[in-house]
């Protein structure tokens, strides 16, 4: 163990587009491990868009980052100094230490990874909160029924990728949108959609349209904004709609206008945000089932690796532009 | 039975708010009564917000009306002729027979009102349509818990004012609003919201705040627009928002932008689109509860008759501009 670490503080509050001088690397002195606590060192870190409201004062999902704090995150770390019975050095945990080399705490709310069959980094994407987000948007919220066309946006992304899989493997059809047409050839031909439209140089009111025939049943929406737009003009009788990000508008400034809810009315059909939080019941159904999936290879998954902590700032930022391909994780140690 | 009676056609599709020459008053000689059929003559005929989508070209719920046939309706009529067994001379039928004042059919889809023992006319209204829709909307999308807080818009009207006394009778804080201070002193002062905006002259956003001190956990939306948008600010976390009609919008020419959905996310709240018609299978716990609530006072109805078939258009019209108050019907007959 060391005798400094380093932490990613959130040094100013963001108007707009996050950028490097609202973070700061800072290194601390390693503490001491008290009695009943238990020292871990980060592997992985988890960035997600969600991060983006904790920098801002006003309330999103949960209480923001206070200034001077280290940012939130998932991170999967292994124990290094235990003075906890529940806990013995070489473990690997489940955290959510934030940005950080270390983490030290009680151990409250660290999960161990027992017989973990996977590389760890999954545990923070598609066996962990992106995969489970997409699990019950799409099963709970989304109730796709076979036959019926999904369309899912961001659907390169750590959450939209599980979420169009899951809806072929119910025996929909599947669109996806993503921003290259790199991804939407992966989308297609690695993920197994039916169709993927690059919103930044397609039509996409006529693109969906064209690959959407028979209409909408399910869009799982990750991004909100005109492809929200654009969807709604397409939707079927009864459709469902699981609100599960806005990515194109964590950066706004103020609240912006949003699609017209008419044929929401007439169709009769739902919005409904989600987190996944509110749904730890329906942990272990997620990971039999995504598990037998990843097993039976049904799912596939992509994961974008940064190394070191010192680029999480670059590479959450790069969140908001698309930069990343695949779940973006940071390796801040091996 | 006189030679002659009369209908309102639709004569031309209206671009924005109907005006008086979208309808025509037509005479037509009276039809002879074949075998099989049943010849009613009309009392009441019910004014809907609906029926401007009818009145369109544009898909809404259903079918667009076309251009020369009579305008679509509930009514509430009396057979005066039947060569049906199932009817007899002096029946009072609940049907679907437009602006006219005689309807000729083989009696399919009439349902008798047998045992009636409210005003007729409450079979359009209270006991009727616009009855179910907020009792379906309310309880079933709506979901209101004791000591949650409510907010019902156009809450004078036919629909709002059940769906306000419901909250109510399940022990919730009601906020209504409406568009006269007659209106709101009429929600307050008898059908026992806590309180009443009118939108006209009040700052929506500050009198709700001020009125839902606890924020606001069911929306039941009869009109969209700015109410919507500003409701949409105080949401709880797990909102309900049914969305049962958007008379702001109806009139529209093109698609507007509707309100900022980052609070729905951010609050896991859901808003659903809703009609009546999806839920037959709820009538007899409507018409059982509400007949109960009716008959022990906790329930009142207000009801807006103009007379005379000729008066339907003009009262239509005025139904935009919030000029009945309460459910609005033309009594066609006595």
């Amino acid at each position: 163990v060391p005798q400094t670490y380093r932490q990613v503080i959130l040094k100013d509050r963001p108007v707009g587009e996050p950028a490097a001088h609202h973070f700061e690397l800072v290194e601390r002195p390693m503490p001491e491990v008290a009695e009943g606590q238990v020292l871990r060192r980060t592997l992985f870190l988890s960035l997600d868009p969600y991060m983006r409201g904790r920098m801002s004062a006003m309330k999103s999902y949960a209480a923001p980052v206070d200034l001077g704090a280290v940012m939130v995150g998932g991170t999967v770390s292994q124990v290094v100094e235990s003075r906890n019975p529940a806990f013995k050095s070489g473990d690997f945990v489940l955290g959510y230490d934030g940005w950080q080399e270390y983490g030290l705490s009680d151990g409250s709310g660290l999960k161990k990874m027992v017989d973990w069959r996977w590389p760890l980094s999954y545990a923070l994407g598609v066996l962990g909160m992106p995969g489970m987000t997409a699990y019950v948007g799409m099963l709970d919220i989304g109730r796709p029924k076979p036959g019926e066309t999904v369309v899912v946006s961001a659907a390169a992304g750590a959450v939209g990728s599980v979420a169009g899989q899951i809806a072929k493997i119910k025996g929909c059809r599947a669109v996806g949108t993503a921003g290259t047409d790199d991804k939407c050839e992966y989308v297609v031909k690695e993920l197994g959609f039916d169709a993927c439209i690059n919103y930044k140089t397609q039509h996409v009111l006529r693109s969906l349209r064209k690959n959407c025939p028979d209409g909408v049943d399910v869009y799982f929406d990750n991004v909100g904004g005109p492809i929200l737009e654009a969807v709604l003009r397409l939707i079927n009788v009864h459709a469902r709609i699981p609100l599960i990000g806005m990515i194109s508008q964590y950066n706004a400034t103020e609240l912006s206008p949003g699609p017209n809810l008419v044929p929401l009315l007439f169709n009769r059909a739902l919005i409904q945000g989600m987190i996944v939080n509110d749904h730890v019941d329906r942990r272990d159904a997620f990971l039999q089932d995504v598990s037998g999936w990843l097993r039976e290879g049904k799912m596939k998954f992509r994961e974008h690796v940064v190394e070191g902590l010192e680029n999480a700032p670059a590479a959450f930022m790069g969140l908001f532009r698309g930069e990343n391909f695949g779940k973006l994780l940071i390796k801040v140690a091996d």
